[in-house]
Protein backbone atom coordinates (compact mmCIF):
# COMPACT_ATOMS: atom_id res chain seq x y z
CA UNK A 1 0.00 0.00 0.00
CA UNK A 2 2.45 2.67 1.05
CA UNK A 3 5.63 2.36 2.95
CA UNK A 4 4.93 3.85 5.94
CA UNK A 5 2.13 3.03 7.80
CA UNK A 6 0.65 6.17 10.07
CA UNK A 7 -1.69 3.87 11.67
CA UNK A 8 -0.58 3.77 15.26
CA UNK A 9 -1.54 0.49 17.88
CA UNK A 10 -5.40 1.12 19.03
CA UNK A 11 -5.41 1.41 22.61
CA UNK A 12 -7.73 1.90 25.27
CA UNK A 13 -8.40 5.73 24.44
CA UNK A 14 -9.06 4.63 20.68
CA UNK A 15 -11.74 2.53 21.51
CA UNK A 16 -13.21 4.42 24.38
CA UNK A 17 -13.35 7.31 21.44
CA UNK A 18 -14.91 4.74 18.97
CA UNK A 19 -17.18 3.78 21.48
CA UNK A 20 -18.42 7.05 21.82
CA UNK A 21 -18.58 7.97 18.47
CA UNK A 22 -20.81 5.18 17.61
CA UNK A 23 -23.14 5.64 20.45
CA UNK A 24 -23.78 9.54 20.09
CA UNK A 25 -24.36 9.49 16.47
CA UNK A 26 -27.51 10.26 15.05
CA UNK A 27 -26.67 10.60 11.65
CA UNK A 28 -23.31 9.64 9.07
CA UNK A 29 -22.68 9.40 5.61
CA UNK A 30 -23.41 5.99 3.93
CA UNK A 31 -21.32 4.70 1.10
CA UNK A 32 -22.49 2.17 -0.93
CA UNK A 33 -22.07 0.23 -4.18
CA UNK A 34 -24.29 1.47 -7.18
CA UNK A 35 -25.71 -1.54 -8.70
CA UNK A 36 -25.97 -0.09 -12.45
CA UNK A 37 -22.62 1.38 -12.55
CA UNK A 38 -20.81 -0.15 -10.06
CA UNK A 39 -18.90 2.97 -8.92
CA UNK A 40 -19.31 4.53 -5.02
CA UNK A 41 -22.10 6.56 -3.45
CA UNK A 42 -22.85 8.24 -0.76
CA UNK A 43 -25.52 9.99 0.85
CA UNK A 44 -26.62 11.01 4.66
CA UNK A 45 -28.88 8.66 6.65
CA UNK A 46 -30.39 8.51 10.17
CA UNK A 47 -27.97 6.57 12.84
CA UNK A 48 -29.57 4.90 15.71
CA UNK A 49 -28.35 1.66 17.69
CA UNK A 50 -30.68 -1.99 17.94
CA UNK A 51 -31.04 -3.07 21.46
CA UNK A 52 -27.61 -4.59 21.51
CA UNK A 53 -25.35 -0.99 20.50
CA UNK A 54 -25.21 -2.09 16.92
CA UNK A 55 -25.47 0.84 14.22
CA UNK A 56 -28.90 0.73 12.54
CA UNK A 57 -31.23 2.81 10.23
CA UNK A 58 -34.69 3.60 8.61
CA UNK A 59 -34.41 3.79 5.17
CA UNK A 60 -37.09 3.98 2.40
CA UNK A 61 -37.08 1.24 -0.55
CA UNK A 62 -37.48 4.35 -3.19
CA UNK A 63 -33.77 5.38 -2.55
CA UNK A 64 -31.62 4.64 -4.64
CA UNK A 65 -28.68 2.73 -1.69
CA UNK A 66 -31.76 0.85 -0.73
CA UNK A 67 -31.44 -0.47 -4.67
CA UNK A 68 -27.84 -0.55 -4.35
CA UNK A 69 -27.70 -2.81 -1.03
CA UNK A 70 -30.12 -4.94 -2.35
CA UNK A 71 -27.46 -5.79 -4.95
CA UNK A 72 -24.45 -5.61 -2.80
CA UNK A 73 -24.74 -5.30 1.12
CA UNK A 74 -21.24 -4.21 1.47
CA UNK A 75 -20.95 -0.70 2.88
CA UNK A 76 -18.98 1.85 5.00
CA UNK A 77 -20.28 4.61 7.39
CA UNK A 78 -18.88 7.46 8.28
CA UNK A 79 -20.00 8.35 11.79
CA UNK A 80 -18.48 11.76 14.21
CA UNK A 81 -20.27 14.77 12.83
CA UNK A 82 -18.13 18.20 13.69
CA UNK A 83 -20.08 20.63 15.96
CA UNK A 84 -20.38 24.41 15.15
CA UNK A 85 -16.84 25.02 16.41
CA UNK A 86 -13.45 24.50 15.10
CA UNK A 87 -11.66 23.02 12.62
CA UNK A 88 -13.78 20.18 11.00
CA UNK A 89 -11.11 18.14 9.58
CA UNK A 90 -9.64 17.73 13.33
CA UNK A 91 -12.72 16.52 14.51
CA UNK A 92 -12.59 13.32 15.41
CA UNK A 93 -14.48 10.69 12.86
CA UNK A 94 -14.41 7.13 11.99
CA UNK A 95 -14.93 4.62 9.12
CA UNK A 96 -16.89 1.69 9.88
CA UNK A 97 -16.91 -1.13 7.33
CA UNK A 98 -20.05 -3.37 7.25
CA UNK A 99 -22.49 -5.81 5.80
CA UNK A 100 -25.68 -4.52 5.67
CA UNK A 101 -29.05 -6.66 7.06
CA UNK A 102 -32.72 -5.80 6.09
CA UNK A 103 -35.04 -6.25 9.57
CA UNK A 104 -38.67 -7.52 8.03
CA UNK A 105 -41.21 -6.59 9.70
CA UNK A 106 -43.77 -8.31 11.34
CA UNK A 107 -40.74 -10.24 12.83
CA UNK A 108 -40.37 -10.33 16.42
CA UNK A 109 -36.47 -8.63 16.22
CA UNK A 110 -38.87 -5.94 13.72
CA UNK A 111 -40.73 -4.86 16.80
CA UNK A 112 -38.24 -4.99 19.43
CA UNK A 113 -35.66 -2.69 16.59
CA UNK A 114 -38.63 -0.41 16.42
CA UNK A 115 -39.46 0.08 20.24
CA UNK A 116 -35.45 0.71 21.00
CA UNK A 117 -35.25 2.88 17.92
CA UNK A 118 -38.43 4.87 18.69
CA UNK A 119 -37.46 5.12 22.49
CA UNK A 120 -34.25 7.09 21.17
CA UNK A 121 -35.50 8.55 18.27
CA UNK A 122 -38.95 10.37 19.38
CA UNK A 123 -39.06 12.29 15.81
CA UNK A 124 -39.28 9.06 14.01
CA UNK A 125 -42.53 8.43 14.52
CA UNK A 126 -43.41 10.41 12.19
CA UNK A 127 -42.31 7.74 9.14
CA UNK A 128 -41.28 4.76 10.96
CA UNK A 129 -44.77 3.18 9.77
CA UNK A 130 -44.59 3.89 6.43
CA UNK A 131 -44.91 1.03 3.91
CA UNK A 132 -41.87 2.12 2.23
CA UNK A 133 -39.98 2.54 4.70
CA UNK A 134 -37.40 -0.20 6.17
CA UNK A 135 -34.66 -1.31 9.02
CA UNK A 136 -31.28 -2.10 8.52
CA UNK A 137 -28.95 -3.19 10.88
CA UNK A 138 -25.40 -3.03 10.19
CA UNK A 139 -22.73 -5.51 10.90
CA UNK A 140 -19.31 -3.86 11.69
CA UNK A 141 -16.38 -5.89 9.59
CA UNK A 142 -13.86 -3.46 10.62
CA UNK A 143 -13.12 0.58 10.43
CA UNK A 144 -10.44 3.30 10.88
CA UNK A 145 -10.79 5.79 13.55
CA UNK A 146 -9.29 9.45 13.24
CA UNK A 147 -8.70 11.01 16.35
CA UNK A 148 -7.55 14.13 14.62
CA UNK A 149 -4.13 14.88 12.70
CA UNK A 150 -1.51 12.09 12.65
CA UNK A 151 -3.82 9.49 15.22
CA UNK A 152 -5.00 6.86 13.42
CA UNK A 153 -6.24 3.66 14.37
CA UNK A 154 -7.67 0.18 12.61
CA UNK A 155 -10.30 -1.31 14.23
CA UNK A 156 -11.76 -4.32 14.52
CA UNK A 157 -15.12 -5.57 14.91
CA UNK A 158 -14.20 -6.46 18.76
CA UNK A 159 -13.07 -2.85 19.57
CA UNK A 160 -16.59 -1.79 19.29
CA UNK A 161 -18.08 -5.06 21.14
CA UNK A 162 -17.26 -3.56 24.69
CA UNK A 163 -20.04 -0.75 23.92
CA UNK A 164 -22.49 -3.27 22.39
CA UNK A 165 -22.59 -5.46 25.72
CA UNK A 166 -21.92 -3.00 28.64
CA UNK B 1 -35.23 0.59 -9.84
CA UNK B 2 -38.40 0.94 -8.06
CA UNK B 3 -42.39 1.71 -9.65
CA UNK B 4 -42.24 5.26 -8.19
CA UNK B 5 -39.61 7.41 -8.77
CA UNK B 6 -39.46 10.70 -5.95
CA UNK B 7 -37.10 12.34 -8.10
CA UNK B 8 -38.78 15.80 -9.49
CA UNK B 9 -37.49 17.65 -12.94
CA UNK B 10 -34.51 19.73 -11.87
CA UNK B 11 -35.90 23.41 -12.08
CA UNK B 12 -33.39 26.78 -11.60
CA UNK B 13 -34.17 27.43 -7.59
CA UNK B 14 -32.99 23.32 -7.49
CA UNK B 15 -29.59 24.28 -9.51
CA UNK B 16 -29.34 27.78 -7.34
CA UNK B 17 -28.96 25.22 -4.60
CA UNK B 18 -26.82 22.44 -5.69
CA UNK B 19 -24.16 25.21 -7.06
CA UNK B 20 -24.43 27.20 -3.23
CA UNK B 21 -23.99 23.77 -1.38
CA UNK B 22 -20.47 23.19 -3.97
CA UNK B 23 -19.59 26.77 -2.80
CA UNK B 24 -19.92 26.98 0.82
CA UNK B 25 -18.23 23.22 1.00
CA UNK B 26 -15.43 23.24 3.32
CA UNK B 27 -15.56 19.16 3.76
CA UNK B 28 -17.26 16.88 2.65
CA UNK B 29 -17.34 13.04 2.54
CA UNK B 30 -15.42 10.77 -0.29
CA UNK B 31 -16.60 7.63 -0.86
CA UNK B 32 -14.62 5.28 -3.30
CA UNK B 33 -14.16 1.35 -3.28
CA UNK B 34 -11.35 -0.17 -1.83
CA UNK B 35 -8.66 -1.60 -3.85
CA UNK B 36 -7.94 -4.55 -1.95
CA UNK B 37 -11.47 -5.91 -1.23
CA UNK B 38 -13.35 -4.13 -3.58
CA UNK B 39 -16.22 -3.01 -0.51
CA UNK B 40 -17.18 0.66 -0.57
CA UNK B 41 -15.12 2.99 2.36
CA UNK B 42 -15.83 6.53 3.45
CA UNK B 43 -13.69 9.37 4.57
CA UNK B 44 -14.12 12.96 5.59
CA UNK B 45 -11.63 15.28 3.29
CA UNK B 46 -11.24 19.00 2.89
CA UNK B 47 -12.72 20.47 0.01
CA UNK B 48 -12.11 23.70 -2.24
CA UNK B 49 -12.64 24.92 -5.59
CA UNK B 50 -9.91 25.28 -8.24
CA UNK B 51 -10.12 28.38 -10.56
CA UNK B 52 -12.77 26.98 -12.36
CA UNK B 53 -15.16 26.36 -9.26
CA UNK B 54 -14.83 22.93 -9.95
CA UNK B 55 -14.33 20.89 -6.25
CA UNK B 56 -10.78 19.83 -5.42
CA UNK B 57 -9.21 18.67 -2.32
CA UNK B 58 -5.44 17.68 -0.78
CA UNK B 59 -4.91 14.62 0.27
CA UNK B 60 -1.93 12.49 1.40
CA UNK B 61 -0.71 9.47 -0.05
CA UNK B 62 -0.39 7.44 3.29
CA UNK B 63 -4.46 7.67 3.29
CA UNK B 64 -5.90 4.64 2.30
CA UNK B 65 -8.72 6.39 -0.33
CA UNK B 66 -5.60 7.70 -2.01
CA UNK B 67 -4.82 4.18 -2.90
CA UNK B 68 -8.28 3.52 -3.39
CA UNK B 69 -8.21 6.45 -6.15
CA UNK B 70 -5.19 5.20 -7.62
CA UNK B 71 -6.78 1.98 -8.18
CA UNK B 72 -10.15 3.38 -9.50
CA UNK B 73 -10.90 6.51 -9.83
CA UNK B 74 -14.39 6.60 -9.85
CA UNK B 75 -15.61 8.30 -6.75
CA UNK B 76 -18.51 10.63 -4.74
CA UNK B 77 -18.89 13.13 -2.94
CA UNK B 78 -21.16 14.11 0.10
CA UNK B 79 -21.63 17.94 0.48
CA UNK B 80 -24.23 19.93 2.34
CA UNK B 81 -23.17 19.82 6.24
CA UNK B 82 -25.86 20.56 8.62
CA UNK B 83 -25.57 23.58 11.12
CA UNK B 84 -25.38 23.19 14.86
CA UNK B 85 -29.57 23.79 14.91
CA UNK B 86 -32.35 22.31 13.07
CA UNK B 87 -32.66 18.20 12.34
CA UNK B 88 -29.56 17.23 10.16
CA UNK B 89 -31.98 15.10 7.75
CA UNK B 90 -33.96 17.55 6.53
CA UNK B 91 -30.39 19.90 5.86
CA UNK B 92 -30.04 20.44 1.95
CA UNK B 93 -27.52 17.83 0.44
CA UNK B 94 -26.02 16.56 -2.33
CA UNK B 95 -24.26 13.51 -3.79
CA UNK B 96 -21.98 14.03 -6.92
CA UNK B 97 -21.05 11.11 -8.34
CA UNK B 98 -17.41 12.27 -10.10
CA UNK B 99 -14.01 10.58 -11.57
CA UNK B 100 -10.91 12.44 -9.59
CA UNK B 101 -7.58 13.19 -11.07
CA UNK B 102 -3.75 13.93 -9.46
CA UNK B 103 -2.66 17.12 -10.34
CA UNK B 104 1.03 16.57 -10.61
CA UNK B 105 3.30 19.12 -8.75
CA UNK B 106 5.54 21.25 -10.70
CA UNK B 107 2.77 21.55 -13.52
CA UNK B 108 1.58 24.92 -14.15
CA UNK B 109 -2.19 23.61 -13.25
CA UNK B 110 -1.00 22.84 -9.93
CA UNK B 111 1.00 26.47 -9.41
CA UNK B 112 -2.48 28.15 -10.21
CA UNK B 113 -4.55 25.55 -8.11
CA UNK B 114 -2.07 26.02 -5.19
CA UNK B 115 -2.37 29.83 -4.92
CA UNK B 116 -6.22 29.32 -5.24
CA UNK B 117 -6.59 27.05 -2.70
CA UNK B 118 -4.22 28.34 -0.07
CA UNK B 119 -6.51 32.03 -1.18
CA UNK B 120 -9.50 30.29 0.04
CA UNK B 121 -8.48 28.26 2.71
CA UNK B 122 -5.39 29.73 4.13
CA UNK B 123 -4.72 27.43 6.86
CA UNK B 124 -3.95 24.75 4.28
CA UNK B 125 0.01 26.61 4.36
CA UNK B 126 0.56 24.67 7.41
CA UNK B 127 0.20 21.24 4.78
CA UNK B 128 0.10 21.81 1.24
CA UNK B 129 3.57 21.80 0.69
CA UNK B 130 4.34 18.43 2.49
CA UNK B 131 5.96 15.94 0.42
CA UNK B 132 3.10 13.36 1.04
CA UNK B 133 0.33 15.69 -0.20
CA UNK B 134 -1.59 15.79 -3.06
CA UNK B 135 -4.05 17.89 -5.30
CA UNK B 136 -7.35 15.81 -6.60
CA UNK B 137 -9.47 17.48 -9.39
CA UNK B 138 -13.25 16.45 -8.99
CA UNK B 139 -14.82 15.86 -12.65
CA UNK B 140 -18.55 15.92 -12.04
CA UNK B 141 -20.64 12.87 -13.71
CA UNK B 142 -23.55 13.54 -12.33
CA UNK B 143 -25.48 13.73 -9.19
CA UNK B 144 -28.31 13.62 -6.51
CA UNK B 145 -29.90 17.17 -4.63
CA UNK B 146 -31.80 16.19 -0.95
CA UNK B 147 -33.45 19.40 -0.73
CA UNK B 148 -35.22 17.91 2.36
CA UNK B 149 -38.07 15.92 2.86
CA UNK B 150 -39.41 14.92 -0.38
CA UNK B 151 -37.26 17.34 -2.73
CA UNK B 152 -35.59 15.09 -4.39
CA UNK B 153 -34.15 16.17 -7.59
CA UNK B 154 -31.61 14.40 -10.45
CA UNK B 155 -28.08 16.66 -11.25
CA UNK B 156 -26.38 16.59 -14.42
CA UNK B 157 -23.18 18.30 -15.46
CA UNK B 158 -24.24 21.27 -16.87
CA UNK B 159 -26.65 22.09 -13.47
CA UNK B 160 -23.32 22.93 -11.97
CA UNK B 161 -21.86 24.45 -14.67
CA UNK B 162 -23.15 27.62 -14.06
CA UNK B 163 -21.53 28.29 -10.69
CA UNK B 164 -18.32 27.29 -12.29
CA UNK B 165 -18.03 29.64 -15.02
CA UNK B 166 -20.67 32.26 -13.58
Amino acid sequence: MTDKDPVQPTDDEARALARSLLHDATFGALAVIDAATGAPSVTRIAIGTDPTGAPVTLISRLATHHTALTADNRCALLLGEPGPKGDPLTHPRMTLHCTAEFVASGTEAHAALRAHYLASRPKSKLYIDFPDFTFLRFTITGGLLNGGFGRAFRLAPADLVAALTG
